[in-house]
C-alpha cells in the first residue's frame, strides 16, 4: 500500500484547504499527493406541485472557476461542524427565497474521491413557503423552476452537465415514483 | 461581478494544480479564492451479456483521501492534451483488463464547479476482450461485474456513495433502454 508522510497545509481557504503529502509507492519511488480537507456540503432538491405539475426549484448560477452560468439545484458549502439540516434550510433560504418544512435524505455521495474528502449529502425539500435570507455576496444566482419530466430527460440524456444535480434530480424522481 | 486578480500557483501535482485569487467582492472586500485546474477525466461504463444477463464491469478501489476501500466504475485522469478516447482505452485497460470495440458518449459532468474545472466525459465501452495493461503502480484495484438491475437501484436508493458512478450507471440504464 502507499504510505503518506509529512502532509503540510499548502492552502487554507475561506472554507476547504489543501494538504500535500510526500507518498511512498511499492516500487519504491514516491510522490507528492493533494488532497483537498474539506467540510461537506448540501444539495436541495426543492419541490412543489404535484403529479405533471411537479416542478423543482432549479437555479442558474455563475461559476467562477468555469467562467460561466451552469444550470444546477440549489447546494452550498456546509461550516465546519454546522448541523446538516440547519445547512440545508440556510442555503434554501439564501439561494432560493423558500424555506421548507419537511427534508428526507436521498443519500450521500462523494463528488471527487481521487482528490477531495467532501462529501454531499442531498436532501428533498418540500412543504415550501416564501422566507428570503440574503444571498451570499459572491453569490450570482437566477430561480428557474422546472417541471421534474423535464429534468429527468435532461439529467439521464446528458444535456445537464452538473453532476450533483443528476444525482439529485434522478433520485427524488426515483423517490417521488415509488411514495 | 466578483472579480479576479493576481492568480498565483498554489501547489502543481502530478496531474492538477491549485491556483489562488484574490477576488473583489461587489461590497468591496476581498477574499481569496482556490481553483483547481484540471486536465479532465474519464469515467468508463463497461457492459457484457444481454438483457436480463447485462453486467457491468465495476471496481472496488482503495482510495486514499477516504481511507476506505470504495465501489465504482473504472475512471481515470487524462494526460494533458491527452485524446479522450485514447485515455479512455488506456484506463479501462489498466483498471479492468479489458479491451472495448465500441464506446458511446453519455454526456459529460463537471464533478464539482464549485472549486474545479474538472470536466468527466463518460463511455459506454462494448464488445469487451482481454486485453491488459499493467495498473498504475499506486492503486489498489479489484474487478467486480455486477447486474446492472442491481446497480439501478443501489444508485437510485443512495446506497452508491461514488458520484460519477450513480450518473454512469443510471445514464447508462436509460441509454440500453433506449437502444
Amino acid at each position: 500500500m502507499a504510505r503518506g508522510n509529512h502532509p503540510r497545509t499548502v492552502w487554507q481557504g475561506p472554507s476547504w484547504r489543501l494538504i500535500a503529502e510526500k507518498v511512498t509507492l511499492p516500487d519504491g519511488s514516491s510522490i507528492e499527493q493533494g488532497k483537498v480537507e474539506h467540510p461537506g456540503s448540501v444539495v436541495l432538491v426543492p419541490i412543489q406541485g404535484v403529479g405533471a405539475d411537479l416542478e423543482l426549484l432549479m437555479i442558474r448560477q455563475y461559476r467562477q472557476v468555469l467562467g460561466s452560468t451552469i444550470l444546477e439545484l440549489p447546494a452550498g458549502t456546509r461550516e465546519w461542524g454546522e448541523d446538516w439540516l440547519h445547512c440545508a434550510q440556510r442555503e434554501l433560504r439564501e439561494e432560493t427565497g423558500y424555506r421548507a418544512e419537511r427534508f428526507t435524505l436521498l443519500g450521500e455521495i462523494w463528488p471527487a474521491p481521487g482528490m477531495s474528502d467532501e462529501l454531499m449529502r442531498i436532501y428533498l425539500a418540500a412543504d415550501l413557503s416564501p422566507d428570503p435570507l440574503p444571498a451570499d455576496v459572491d453569490e450570482q444566482i437566477e430561480l428557474k423552476p422546472m417541471p421534474l419530466s423535464e429534468l429527468v430527460a435532461l439529467a439521464s440524456g446528458g444535456e445537464l452537465r452538473d453532476g450533483k444535480s443528476v444525482v439529485g434530480i434522478l433520485r427524488a424522481a426515483a423517490f417521488l415514483a415509488l411514495s
